[in-house]
């Protein structure tokens, strides 16, 4: 039985894990895999303290951070697949056919990729579809690439491959960028980078590996066949919230509601980081929004009298 | 004619510098200081990524990383007294005797020590009265001291007190400790710590320096009188928001309301950080509300148009 669970391995979780270690809770992390978006990320220049740092560093002094406490019970390689309420407690249910009893929980299981949903994307996934500029950028030495998608992710995948492809097509289906103008003003190189704002990908053209794709303007209607080897899709992220669906709210994009206070609709259930419907999806604040999870979550079993009691099934 | 204008100079401000710069917005920062509470603290080990880091060296980290921007222009050494309307802008005047104008405000000013408000308190305030264990705790080699308060604060000057003092009355109001357990074992050393719970401080003795403190047993009435060199008062802190007070609403603890939007309820004037009604007071939750204020800034300037028209005023 754990004071708290927690369920995910990014930011959010780990700074949730630190915080509920230091008030001396009995905790219990869950995750696929530690790190969460930030392992899949290059650089990081935005966590404030550390001016420049890869994503993998940065995700490896998190885990020291946090592994300096013997009170987190971190169960890595295993995904939280349900969570009910069993007496005055809640059970999770995990992939590994596992069930583990807590107090309270904290979902702080991130996002993940969103696929394009065009013909051709699912077959040649990992042949020319990529999801990962940090992790495939390497592989297109040389090559015509396409990114698709005009935010942060999808410019920072322009970046990562700047010195790497000969020449890469930028699709974004909206008429003008979401990224930051820092990161844009990187990829403003005319002879490497070419954009095409208020196009849509109508199809991937190969069928052993990407040979090109078509895309159409959406105001004209035109057709344009661009040929190319690699295509990374950088259009978004869905929240990995399929554990809590039925169990708290969600908001129409699959998002976990949740107030000031990191609370859910359930109380004892508590939410944080991107998962959420939290402002903003940033390392910072998510592992600020960890933390609040894990005060909150604190102060419940205190008023709960769950604290001091440690035990609430039969 | 700035973008925003921070007002404050601790994490929260810092961070949603960095992250207005980052967003190319012409940045304003207004602070006595910069650090806030920080420089003030010694030994920091709940930011992660920092498992040990002083509080003066995270506040250096921070400030180095803000200032490689030179979007934010600076205004050290000094204080925003007073936000008004100006056309469509907002004005702010210092303490300086100057005005500054910007299209929206993030206040992010932090708090400062709350008083204990004891007869011969003020008076001997320097003289053995102190409210920065960081600060003043080396000035009372072999002496003895109390601390006031229960909270972490208070635990965490007994801490930085232990290595220095010949002894240490912790007198807290309540009859149990706020502070986290883990900082509360590590001032479980009966020859050295006495704790008062449920007492209170009636009086400071003394003229010239502290020579005593009248204390009283709050469910007995007993009183007692306890010789000693120093009192470090450590009973919490009042929001910094008089700059605010009139203008945008305010708890009934001084904090600038923000919803989960960093926004107050003037469109434009933005809140993060301590000197708000956040959740948690954290070093980690106030950048990520500074990120968050930013960001919500600039949407803000976006949606109104003010980004691209770079004036708003007449």
């Amino acid at each position: 039985m754990y004071d708290v669970a927690i369920l995910g391995g990014g930011p959010a979780a780990m700074t949730a894990a630190l915080y509920a270690a230091r008030k001396k809770l009995k905790s219990l992390l869950i995750a696929k895999e530690i790190g969460g978006q930030m392992v899949l990320t290059s650089e990081i220049e935005n966590y404030i303290g550390f001016q420049h740092i890869t994503g993998i560093e940065l995700s490896e002094r998190f885990e020291k951070h946090m592994s300096q406490f013997k009170e987190v019970d971190k169960q890595i390689d295993e995904t939280a697949i349900g969570i009910e309420t069993k007496e005055k407690c809640f059970e999770i249910a995990t992939d590994k056919g596992k069930k583990y009893q807590a107090k309270t929980v904290i979902i702080a299981t991130g996002k993940r990729w969103r696929p394009l949903g065009v013909p051709g994307e699912s077959e040649l996934a990992g042949r020319g579809i990529a999801y990962c500029a940090t992790c495939d950028a390497p592989l297109y030495g040389g090559q015509e690439v396409a990114v698709i998608g005009g935010g942060n992710s999808a410019i920072q995948a322009v970046i990562d491959l700047l010195p790497i492809a000969s020449k890469i097509s930028v699709v974004n289906v909206a008429t003008e960028w979401q990224a930051d103008p820092i990161l844009l003003e990187k990829i403003k190189i005319p002879e490497k980078v070419v954009p095409y704002l208020g196009w849509e990908v109508l199809r991937v053209l190969g069928e052993k590996q990407v040979l090109g794709m078509v895309i159409r303007n959406r105001e004209t209607g035109e057709e344009k066949e661009i040929p190319l080897e690699g295509i990374f899709i950088e259009i978004g992220l869905i929240p990995n919230s399929e554990c809590a669906k039925g169990f708290v709210n969600l908001n129409k994009h699959g998002e976990v509601i949740v107030d000031c206070f990191s609370r859910t609709n359930v109380p004892g259930i508590f939410g944080a980081g991107d998962v959420t419907t939290v402002s903003a999806k940033q390392i910072i604040v998510a592992a600020g929004e960890g933390a609040k999870a894990a005060l909150s979550a604190y102060d419940y079993l205190i008023m709960k009298g769950f604290w001091t009691e440690r035990a609430c099934s039969t």
